[in-house]
C-alpha cells in the first residue's frame, strides 16, 4: 500500500478498509509514514469525514497500539464519565465517589487542563502528595480494591492517541467529530469499562459551540460505543457560564469538599446527580435515573461519598489531613476583588472570557508544556439572578505569581453581563439520551 | 502568528492577508513551521481554495524565495510556453527553436520526467554531453547570446517551490489550481519572461481528465499572469492519445529533428505550430496567431529552425555529430514488436495506457530517485484512422535493459482500440483563449 494514495481516498470521499486504516496508523507509530503524511491525512478526514465503519475500525486499531487494563477477577459493572471539557467543571471529583460508594467501579483515565478547558488530574495534584501518574497495574489494583480509581494516561494506554492527539494539536485539525470519538472511545474501552455516559458540555466556555454539533458528537459517540458492545447515555449540558463557583484547581477541590458534604450549589449538583443517574442506571444499580439520582443524593447525606473520596486520597498517595483541614493549604499571595460598577441583576458570566482569564492566572495553559499555579484562581461571591449594587464584589480572583491583575481583573468583570429586570438561573441540561431511558 | 491559527483560517474558507502567507512559507523554509503543519495547510488549501490576490501574493512570496534571471542587458522580447505535461509531448523541443530562429528569446526551465508525464531535461539530455544543469548566469548568457535556453530548475530559482512541490508529490496535494498556478508561475515569472503561454492537456493521458478542469486552470494561470503584467494565452489540447509517433527520450529527440527537418507528423505539428503562432503574436513579431504559424512553418522550410536546434545543442555541450548522424547512437539491446490480432481501423491509443507502459520501460519514473533508460521508447507505426489487418506490426518497443516484455507487450497493445469503421484523425485544438485574440 503506498501512504499517498490512503490520503487520495480520502481527499475524494471514499471510505477506506480496515487494512487501509492499520497500514496508515501502524506506519506512523513505527515511523514509516512520517508526520507531514499524517497530518495530511487528518486534515482530509477533517473535510470528509468517516463512515462509523471506519470510526470503529480507527478506534479499535488504535486501542491495540498498546495495553488495555483487563480487571480479571473484577467481575463488577465499571463504569466511567467522559466529559468535552469546560470552565470549573469539577463534576468528576465529586461524581466518582458518589457512584463508586453505590457499588460501581470507575476506572477513570483524566486529562490535563488545556486552553480554557480545566483538567481533573490538575485539581487533584493540588492535593499535597496526591499522584496520577499510575502504571497500569497499580491503576487495575486500586480500582478494583475500593472501587475507584482518577489517574493520567501511561505510556502503554493508546500510546496512538497521544500521538496523533498531539499532532491534532498543531495542525488545526482537532474539531473533528471522527476523530473526536476515536480519541475518546479508544481510551474509555482501554480503560476496561462495560459502560459510560458522556457529557457534552455545549456554549461559550465549551469546544461544541451549539446544541446542533453537540447532538452530532453525541449522537456518534453513541453508535460507536454500541458497536463496541458498551452499554451508553450522553447528556448535553450548558457551559455558556462557569460550573459552580470556583474556578482553578485547589479551590476547585475545596468546593468538591463542600460538595460532598452536603453544601448546595444547585447548577453544578443538578449536572452530577444526573450523570450519577444514568451511570447507576446503566449499572444496573436502579431501576431508572430518577431512582438513580435519589440513591446519589443519600450516598451525600449519609457521608458515603465524601468517605470514598477520603479513602480515593488515600490510595492515591494524598495526603488526608488536607482534605480534612483544606485551611492547611498555604494561602495565594494576591486576593483581589471585583467589585461591580453596576445595579441589577446578573445576566450571564461568560464562560470563555473567565477562561481565558484563568489562562492568563495559570489555571490552565497557553501550551502543554506550560506550568500551572495550583493556587490561582477565581471565586463567584455573586452568580447568574444574584441582585448587585454598585460596589458589591463579584469574585475574588486569586494568585501565588505576580502578574498585571489590573488587566485580569478587567477581564473578569468583561465576563459579567447585567440586567434591569429580575433574572432566574435556568437549568443547565439541555437533554438526556442513550441506553439508559 | 500563530502557525495552526493560519492553518485553522484557511481551513475554515477565509482569505490569508499577504503578511500571513509569508510567514507561513518563510517560516517553513527557514524551519520554523515543520513540515506536517505545511502539509496540513496544503490540504485545507486543497478543500478551500485561495482567492486571486492570495494566489497572487503565493506567487510572489515563492519568488522571493530565490533569485530571478534578469536578462538587464536584453531588452527584446522573452517568451516561454509551459506544459501541463503529456505522453510523447516534445513539444518544446521543437518549438523553442522555432521561436527563437524567429526573433524571440525564450529563457525555458523545464522539468523531468514523473509519472507516466514526460519530461524535457529527460529527452535533452539523452543527447551525449547535453548540459542541462545550467546555473543562473549561464542559463542568461546563453539565451542572451543564441536567443535560447533550455535548462532545469537551479537552486537559486524559486527553491520555495522545490520544497513545497516535493510535499505535495506525497500528500496527494498536486491537484489544487492555487496550488499548480503558483508553482507554474512563480518559476516562469523568475524566469525572466515578458509573456507566456500555456499549453493545458486535457485527457486520460493529462493531469486533467476534463475540458472544464483544463478551463478552470486555464482562467486562472491567465488572470494570475495578468497580475504579474506578463502578456499571455493559453491553448486546451488534446491529450487521449500519445503526442506524435515517439514516446521515450532519444526516440523523442529523433521525431523532434524530423520535423524540424520538414517530415509531417501532423497532429504533433498542428500544437507546435499553433503555440509559436500564439507566442509570435504575444511577442509582436506578426499581426495574428495565423500570421505566426506561417512564420513558423517558414523558419522550418528555411531551415533555421533546424539550425538553431544544433546551435543551442552545441552551446549547452552536446555533442552535434549525434544531432547530424542519429544512427551514431546506441542501438538498444530490445526491440519487440507488437501486432494486431484485429482487422480494422485503429480508433484510439490510450496514453495513460501508453504511459504506464512506459514507465514499466524506464521511460518514466515512479518515484523521483527512479533511474530512467534514455533509449527506451514505444513507437508507432500504426496511428488512429490507419487501417490494419491481422499480424501487421503497430508499434516497436525498445529497451536496453532485462524486462517483462510480455507483460509490457500486452500493456501496450491494450491501449489500441479498433473499428469496424473508418476513423478520422480530429484536430488536437481544443480551444485558445488570452491575451493573443
Amino acid at each position: 500500500m503506498i501512504p499517498s494514495e490512503i490520503i487520495q481516498k480520502k481527499k475524494i470521499g471514499e471510505s477506506l478498509t480496515k487494512a487501509e486504516i492499520e497500514f496508515f496508523v501502524n506506519g506512523f507509530l513505527k515511523g514509516s509514514i512520517p508526520d507531514y503524511q499524517m497530518s495530511a491525512f487528518l486534515m482530509a478526514v477533517y473535510f470528509k469525514g468517516m463512515s462509523d465503519e471506519e470510526i470503529f475500525d480507527l478506534t479499535e486499531i488504535m486501542i491495540n497500539s498498546g495495553k488495555r487494563a483487563e480487571f480479571k477477577s473484577l467481575k463488577d459493572f465499571k463504569v466511567d464519565k467522559h466529559s468535552t471539557g469546560g470552565v470549573g467543571d469539577k463534576v468528576s471529583l465529586i461524581l466518582a465517589p458518589i457512584v463508586a460508594s453505590c457499588g460501581l467501579y470507575i476506572p477513570m483515565i483524566s486529562g490535563r487542563s488545556l486552553g480554557i478547558t480545566g483538567g481533573t488530574l490538575d485539581k487533584l495534584e493540588s492535593i499535597p502528595g496526591f499522584r496520577t501518574n499510575l502504571d497500569l497495574e497499580e491503576f487495575e489494583a486500586i480500582t478494583s480494591k475500593i472501587g475507584l480509581c482518577l489517574a493520567g494516561q501511561t505510556d502503554k494506554l493508546v500510546p496512538a492517541d497521544k500521538r496523533i492527539y498531539a499532532l491534532r494539536d498543531v495542525t488545526s485539525t482537532i474539531d473533528s467529530i471522527p476523530l473526536i470519538c476515536a480519541s475518546i472511545l479508544s481510551k474509555k474501552v482501554a480503560e476496561g469499562i462495560d459502560g459510560i455516559v458522556f457529557d457534552i458540555k455545549v456554549g461559550s466556555g465549551a469546544f461544541m459551540k451549539n446544541v446542533e454539533d453537540a447532538e452530532l458528537l453525541g449522537e456518534k459517540l453513541n453508535t460507536i460505543a454500541n458497536m463496541f458492545g458498551k452499554k451508553n447515555a450522553y447528556a448535553i449540558t450548558d457551559m455558556n457560564y462557569p460550573l459552580g463557583r470556583a474556578v482553578g484547581n485547589w479551590i476547585e477541590v475545596v468546593e468538591s469538599l463542600d460538595c460532598l458534604k452536603g453544601t448546595a450549589v444547585p447548577d453544578l449538583m443538578e449536572v452530577t446527580f444526573l450523570l450519577a443517574g444514568m451511570m447507576l442506571k446503566l449499572g444496573g444499580k436502579v431501576e431508572s435515573v430518577n431512582d438513580g439520582i435519589e440513591l446519589a443524593k443519600d450516598s451525600i447525606l449519609s457521608g458515603k461519598a465524601y468517605n470514598k473520596f477520603i479513602e480515593m486520597v488515600e490510595y492515591q498517595g494524598g495526603d488526608v489531613s488536607y482534605i480534612e483541614n483544606p485551611e492547611k493549604q498555604k494561602i495565594p499571595k494576591h486576593s483581589i476583588s471585583v467589585e461591580s460598577s453596576k445595579n441589577g441583576y446578573i445576566k450571564s458570566i461568560d464562560a470563555y472570557k473567565i477562561g481565558i482569564a484563568g489562562i492568563e492566572l495559570g489555571i490552565g495553559r497557553k501550551l502543554s508544556t506550560d506550568v500551572i499555579d495550583p493556587l490561582a484562581g477565581i471565586v463567584f461571591r455573586k452568580f447568574i439572578g444574584d441582585e448587585v449594587v454598585e460596589g458589591d464584589t463579584l469574585a475574588i480572583i486569586y494568585s501565588d505569581r505576580e502578574l498585571d491583575f489590573k488587566k485580569i481583573k478587567e477581564q473578569v468583570y468583561s465576563s459579567f453581563d447585567f440586567s434591569k429586570e429580575k433574572i432566574k438561573l435556568e437549568t443547565r441540561i439541555v437533554s438526556v439520551c442513550g441506553n439508559c431511558y
